[in-house]
This record gives C-alpha cells, structure tokens and sequence, in this order.
C-alpha cells in the first residue's frame, strides 16, 4: 500500500493537485524561447506551488506533442518533484491500459523510467488486463470511473439491471482490483451527485477529482459530495486556473484554502 | 476518408498486419548490443516482411519501455516505413483516449510528430471527448470495441436493454462517430461469434483483429465471421508468432497464405 498521499495531505493538511499541464504553445514567450521550455516553466511552478499542494498530476499528452524533446522534459519535471519535493504524491495522467503483459511496458516507462508513484488508467478492458499495473504494490492505480467531459454519459450512464456502468465499475474496483488496497478512482467535479453516489459505493476510496474551475465543478460541491470518513479522500485537481494564471502562488493558495473552508 | 488500407491490400492481395512488438528483452542479442536495437531489428523485420503485409502495428508500450531512447527508436521505425514503403498502413496501438482538446496532444504526437496514419483509442469517455482525434479526415481512428483478452468480458459483456456494451460501442461508432468515414473498431480474433454479430451491425467498417496465434485465434474463423462485402474489412495481425520465429519472413508469407485460402 502507498500510503503517501494521504500522510503529505494531513501533513500539510491540504487536498489541492496542482496540473502540470504546460501546453507548449500556452507557455509564457520568455519560457518558449528557452532550451528546456516545460520543464523550465514547470520547476517555475512547481517552486511556486509545492508549499500548498498534495499532489502533482502531469498530463502526458501535453509532453508526448513534442516527442522525445517533450518526453525528456517529462522526465525532469519528475526528476525536479522527487528530489525537492519527495513527499508529494505524484500522478501522471496517461490514461493508458493494454492487455497483459503489454502492460509491463507502460509500468517500466512510468514506475521505473519516470519515477511517478501513480497514472491513470482506462478500465474497459477489465480486470485481468489491468492485473500487472495492479500488482505494482508500491504504487498506485488510478481507474477512470466516471470522467468530468459531457460525453462521459455515452457509456458511463448505460444502465445494466439498474445500476449505471460507472456504478459498476465503482463496485468492481473497490470490491475486485483493490485487493492490494492501492487503487483509487477518477470522479469528476462536474458531476457531484454521481459523487455521492460513489462514495456510498467505495467506502474510504480515494477520488482524483478534476474539472474544477475551467470545466465548471465547484469546490464546495465537491468537498460536500467526496469527503471519506477521515476528512480525506478526495485529490482536488486545478491545472489551468492555477499554471496560466497571473500569480500561480495566489492562486494555488486559494484553492487550497477554499478547500480547507469547507472540509473543516 | 483515408483509403490506404484497402487500396494496399487489394494491391498486394493481402490481409495480414505485421505487429512490430519488439519487446527489448526479446530481441536476439546480436540487436541488443546495437545503438538501436529496437530500430535495427524492426528495419530486419519490415526488410523481410513488407511484401506481405499490408499494415505494420507498433504497439506503443515497448518503446515508452525504454524512455525518450524508446521513443527515438519509434520515431526511426515509422520513419523507415514512410520511407521504404509509403503505401503500407501504419497502425499505433497506443490505446489513448483523453477530453476533449487534451487529444490534441496525442494527435500531435502520433500524426504529426511520429507520422502514423492511425491509433487505437479507448472509448470510455464518449464521443465528444474522442472529437479531436475523429476531426483527423486525413487519418483513421480505430476504437477498441471487442477486445482479446479474457478479461474483455468484466465490461464489454454488460446488458444494456438486451444488447452488450461492445455491441453499443459497435453501433455508435458506425452511426456516429463516423461520419468522417475515418473510423475503424478492434475486434479481438479469440470471439468470433461476437466478430459476426458485430459485423452485422457496423456493416462494412473495418476491424483491427488481435489475437491470432499465441492467444489462440484461428485465422479461418476470423476470416468467415468478420470479411465485408466488398471481401476486406479486415486487418488480421500477428506479432510474436511472426517476429520471434526463425524465418520472419516465411512465416509472414505463410499466414498471409492462409488468409488468402479462406478469404478467396
């Protein structure tokens, strides 16, 4: 079990994920113009911001766009987060999942290469394909259940016997995969009555929450909806509103003590 | 509407789909000790298999395996593809899937940096969040549908108003999602009952089809359930069993054999 996010959360008490999410072409003109311009930004940010978050969530496809220069740039923005910051719970969303073994290549990449203590991953192709990341007892996985977007309703709303298939994939996760008791599941702030109804399914689970802010989620909905039994549960995610904002520092203060006002 | 796949294996006569999986702790030790060893060993393979093939799929996790030093190697692998053999079909079996303008990232990536001409994408988060990689009309998107594993069943399976999930996947992607005429769907070679009902609905899109050989598909039943009217519609992959095997090339040749007897 990998229990690091939820000791750094109390430890400073704050549940805030700041986004790594450093769009290249979003990136300030001074950083663009330099030999390692995400990374650059990042470690800017990262400075910045540590002091109030729990967590860190990068989001591949924005590294992946600048091929291996981007995947570099991946790998010290990591490299940065572990050494100055190594009880920060880290979290690359890569939303990936393939069959098998074929899995062990996304685990070396990510556990191993990169160094994240956790990615996010698809679950339709089942349990025993996700196995091998499942089996990573150091690390944590991350399940898609149910996604922040509009289009989540396409299959995650599908009614089978009366439950929707988010639901079930809730129930399955926390019933099936969590035998080493290092998943957590991906809730949307879009959608806090679904949250609610997740929490009753997971029991203490944790929920990486994204789509506050830009996407429109509220935070005090979100609090009220996610909270475990123990004050803790949730990974409120802000990338945008706090990396492309005027004071990154401010920002990532703010939503940290917002949070903190409605989860005291 | 990209028509290459069809147009090459009408050409070649062919309906066989090399899968470049080259596993690092796979390859024969003379490539290992090489600079590139997964570059070398899949210019040798294409070398001796492009004759046959009418589409070569690189599955992603091997190369993220090794880093940014994996991701060079890709990069040199499609290149040599584009270059030696620009009318053969190139698949990513990248299995990604993020919201909305996030695919951008993965678009940029896998179309514009590395130069596939498709990648397969999980469809858990729903039409819209796919849009991006659907608005690609130059290129195709192929959603995973039915999938090999034995663990496709957990989700795939669910009955929704009598019909499987895989069965809406099928439905909505040929009525929906494409009406760019860009899209393909997976369809696992180890279900050939679910390969037929799907053909019936889907009409005569194309299948990505895994799982022959070492995970027990038979090339004469995928071959009668899943061939369209036109006597495509299918795109019959092999890796390990093709690859790994003393003669690459004769047993490219032999599958490609085999394919042919059943499909004429």
């Amino acid at each position: 079990m990998n229990n690091k996010y939820d000791i750094r959360a109390k430890e400073i008490d704050s549940l805030l994920c700041v986004g790594l999410d450093s769009d290249f072409a979003k990136l300030p003109e001074g950083f663009r113009a330099l030999e390692f311009p995400q990374f650059e930004f990042n470690k800017w940010i990262i400075d910045q911001t540590a002091e109030y978050t729990a967590s860190f969530k990068v989001n591949s496809a924005f590294y992946e766009a600048r091929g291996d220069q981007g995947i570099r740039e991946l790998k010290m923005t990591i490299d940065y987060i572990n050494t100055k910051h190594p009880t920060i719970f880290t979290i690359l969303d890569a939303k990936r999942a393939d069959i098998g073994n074929t899995n062990n290549g996304y685990v070396e990449f990510i556990y191993d290469w990169l160094g994240f203590d956790s990615f996010t991953v698809h679950p339709y192709l089942g349990h025993e394909a996700v196995q091998p990341i499942l089996d990573r007892t150091d690390k944590t996985t991350i399940i898609l259940c149910r996604t922040s977007n509009p289009g989540a309703r396409d299959f995650q709303d599908l009614i089978v016997d009366g439950k929707m298939v988010y639901e079930i994939v809730a129930k399955k996760v926390s019933q099936e995969w969590n035998t080493n008791n290092n998943c957590m599941i991906v809730v949307g702030a879009t959608y806090p009555e679904e949250m609610k109804k997740i929490r009753g399914i997971v029991g203490d689970m944790t929920f990486l929450v994204p789509g506050i802010g830009a996407q429109g989620g509220s935070v005090e909905e979100v609090v009220k909806s996610g909270l475990n039994s123990k004050g803790l549960g949730l990974i409120i995610h802000s990338a945008r509103g706090i990396i492309f904002a005027e004071n990154p520092k401010l920002e990532a203060q703010n939503l940290r003590d917002e949070i903190r006002k409605y989860s005291a």
